[in-house]
């Protein structure tokens, strides 16, 4: 019998006091695409943070709506975008940026991380107009193998990027847990400031769905209604994103759920670590990716729900636990305890 | 000062039933992407309520989200649809359609609704492979004029669309309204039986957001996942659809709440009549079209919202009052009040 | 049996001065992709002709494709196209607009052309971002039923276009016709100076094929190879529609050839108006719309080829006679022997 | 200066006796779109070199528009193509496969030739419609660096695309090339019977322009002239691609020109290697990439055109030496001369 699920950190439904506003919220008269108080009220809470007063805030339901979104809107048509080959737009979203016409370049990289000499060689092309020209640098914090970036990485990119007629596009459907981890040192306002335009994930970080795009580069913001319009991504109740987001920011509770997350997972690395296993990638969030023997991975597998992530051998897998805002500690005890116990055998 | 909107049926937030329900479910771990125990039990219900044990379910998050989706998923590149000038594909979607690479050929109607006298001159093409290929007929029931289709009338487009290898679309965002107007002769197994998909819409009848994709024909089911995937449509929370559909199909609840919203545009509707005014298209739905005097407009405007739809003529114009599952009895009495106290000005 | 054929004018090759050019260059060794010498020189002619030294030229193969092309690259995803409805890329062209993702928005009209009067309803619109966003006016000239633009029409739409910030794109499939026809007052200059893009037939007017893009706006410039080349229209071997064009413009062969085009058309029109028939539309160039009793009809098609247009009641038709750059002239006396002949019986 | 360009095989013309054939039949009148007398003959031929009378064939102007047209028709949204990272449609084609809508999914190769190995870890994705879906093996013959494939490997790619529900397209811009090779077991029947669409390029041999694309599988023959005419591909005059294409395939010329190219290609490549020089790949075809120093480059730059292909250390780059159906024999000859004279100095 499965005991607990580690398989993602959308599991569960929202932090209760999302329910709350959602409830007390509900029987107002509120104006219908993002118009609403709440969804200005999270806007004007997001400038304060990044202290850039003229960002522009929009809310969309997901993080493939909001990738093909902004990644749509910023392209012209022979325009590419660069990305890591784990990233989440050139694996996992059913091809949703080519389907918007795009190129996505993708690189190997050690940890899930773009670096400027992973992007170098990319720009170097055959004479013009036979190949695409790539406009956009992707990257994701946390990325999606939990690592996440140095403030120094961030600058070094964004430098580039500005040198070389790049913009910056950040996924942050976790950028929560990349804020929070033990060894960050980034800001939301390094975020703001270092990138043209990046969202924070709410739906793996206790709201019932929801991320919000933000967008500083002046030159993408014109009419970026019409696009969401046209990609389906603009609510007429926008007031279910607004009231969440507005909910997640207020004493940065977003923060402190990203924090639960990481600790969770942090504990249970430092069990699997001490039990002697390695790991797949460093991840100091809320995703692990201890590499296992197989027949331990089967016993784990009866009490508790988890991906195997890449068979590494004959006898060893990685698998990838994930923990989230709304992990209970005891079954995270729980889950060491049988590690402990499995791994006697 | 505003004491009432008649904007729109997306103002509140959700009936409360529905936030009970996702207090209740909040921590239990469901699996993500639309196999979560809710989303199973709407299509269970769905399925009965249809009479058809066999039709695929999907839940997205807005109108034309689904529209472009089924749409952007059924036609091949060279095909296109066939619309009312007044249909929402048309007109308000920001071209979301063409957007998925398909003409829209929109022809005019008295009353925004498609008879085969509509659609039989739009099948009349130049030689083959100059043109589109007509392959969908899409309509609006309640339409957006709120018009509803009688029995008879959609067996003959449904029979007509057959014989002409067409397949037939029905946009049901406020499909609870139509069949539960005093008029309406349809019932929901007769929509699933005459059409080849549908859906019935949440966002304006009482869910947070929401439409249930209703999949009869057996030639569209195949991989519609992977697309709902690609163009973002795919929640990961899809318990957060599923929990609602649960609970507006549970016991009717959706039928009910759009039955008050019909109830409250006709006492509007009759006390407009009563006073001698005349209406832009006959709705026995929640959306009502009186053409008033200028003056009269004027007066509401500071005391209710609501949207000017078109002018008649210099000295008037039909307005569009829209009731929804909301709307307290009270408020429409005191807009009736107003009306005849304004009109005898 | 068939004598002749008026059913279009790309029936026969080309001019033989064509020929003849392709031949005395066939064995040099010339840059590809439009950076060969004729291409230069054909930019040149354009240049000189149309008095504007910075026109970007660009030759395609097709009409259709310089249509989606300059559209596809013009365009936002969200911005439209406003049309005749009569017009190529409304009916003709299988959807090649929508397929590059934009509304065609189109207007009847009663004779082919379109009229700011026609333009302005479009332009009223539904509040932001709901709508598309109209952003180029397409016209054809001549026309797809053979008409012509005055002058001052062609002025009054491009200040209207002007003060609306939007953009006038003209086909030019049949430009040459247009500019040669008896009643025209349009220089290639006016062409150029009132329009953002516009091209020039070959493909009707005497070439193997192609149609040279002019663009005249310079924010319509950059990059636009970019656009050929993904959308297959850069040609490898452009020198082959390079000579072509440098001989058609040489010595205004291309106008020559489309008056004499025109004068048949002319002289059947005439023979056709003092037998006492009426025609659909009163074309001054190389298409004519007759309007016949069917009996009539039937007798020519046993002699010659033609398209019936369109069934105008129970015992006529309007039919499509088109004369060519090639149409020998006795072909055109010889059927309206046979015409005069058979209207006797 | 420059006495012979090696850069391409499409500096020149085209074979004299197609221009003969273009002078003899010019004054026909042919019908449109494909329907002339030259076009049907072509499909015959090759019905009758293939073995298989039931291949439709369709003539279109270049390659990549051969490529986006047979993939953009085949594909559906979600499914992706597969490509050996030379391929042309991953690096030349300024992305117009992704364009179309589609993930071109491309995987490293040691000579331009995909191999089973090579295909399988792209079939292994993660849970289903979270990935696009791979649909299409996309192959040239001959390759973008001059290598072949044997009968034998076609044969098991084919097996391998069969069992595992793929198709294989055949990019055949230089398919003559490969089959007139000398190390070439590979027939043009076999082309056929073992790919589900391939084509066969004019443009680099011989033809002013042109590719005959060659449907085998009959689910994909249905409407292809719809998507041809959607996407700018279907020529009006489509005479002047069947003239080329009857005179290239009639008594076999286009293997012969493609013959000489390669006799050209083998004589260089001779002199090359009798010079000590090595190759970057070992190609049989028209392409030679030879490794040279860098000053012998330089000194060959002065007297002939040609592409430096890639740096391949400090000292060295391989170059790309094109012939073509028109090359003289003399200027190889001289080219040989000098090359000799310059890896004394």
């Amino acid at each position: 019998m499965i005991i607990h699920n580690f398989i993602n950190d959308y599991s569960e439904g929202c932090h209760p006091s999302i329910l709350e506003a959602l409830t007390k919220s509900n029987l107002e008269q509120q104006a219908g695409y993002g118009n609403d108080s709440y969804t200005q009220s999270t806007t004007e809470t997001i400038r304060k943070k990044t202290g850039n007063p003229s960002v522009d805030i929009h809310l969309v339901t997901g993080g493939t709506l909001a990738n093909l979104l902004v990644l749509g809107a910023i392209l012209k048509p022979f325009e590419s975008v660069i990305a890591a080959d784990t990233g989440h737009i050139n694996t996992h979203e059913a091809g949703a940026i080519e389907a918007t016409g795009h190129k996505v370049e993708s690189v190997p990289t050690r940890d899930g991380k773009l670096r400027i000499s992973d992007i170098e060689p990319v720009l170097v092309k055959f004479p013009e107009f036979h190949t695409v020209k790539p406009r956009v640098v992707y990257i994701s914090n946390s990325t999606e193998i939990g690592t996440i970036y140095t403030k120094q990485e961030l600058a070094q990119l964004s430098n580039f990027c500005k040198a070389n007629k790049l913009l910056l596009f950040l996924d942050g459907a976790r950028l929560a847990m990349a804020l929070t981890a033990h060894d960050n040192d980034v800001s939301l306002a390094d975020i703001s400031s270092l990138t043209d335009v990046f969202y924070i994930g709410g739906t793996k970080v206790g709201a019932l769905l929801g991320e919000a795009i933000v967008i500083a580069n002046e030159g993408l913001k014109k009419d970026f209604k019409y696009h969401m319009k046209q990609r389906g991504a603009l609510m007429a109740k926008g007031r279910t994103l607004g009231i969440q987001f507005d909910q997640l920011l207020k004493d940065d509770l977003i923060f402190q759920l990203a924090q639960h997350a990481n600790a969770m997972a942090i504990k249970i690395s430092q069990a699997i670590n001490d039990l002697g296993y390695t790991f797949l990638a460093q991840s100091s969030t809320n995703q692990v990716f201890p590499i296992l023997p197989n027949s331990l991975i089967h016993q784990l597998q009866e009490r508790y729900g988890f991906l195997i992530w890449k068979q590494v051998d004959d006898k060893h897998a990685a698998i990838r636990l994930i923990t989230s805002w709304a992990t209970p500690e005891e079954k995270v005890d729980q889950f060491i305890i049988d590690l402990r116990r499995f791994s006697k055998d």
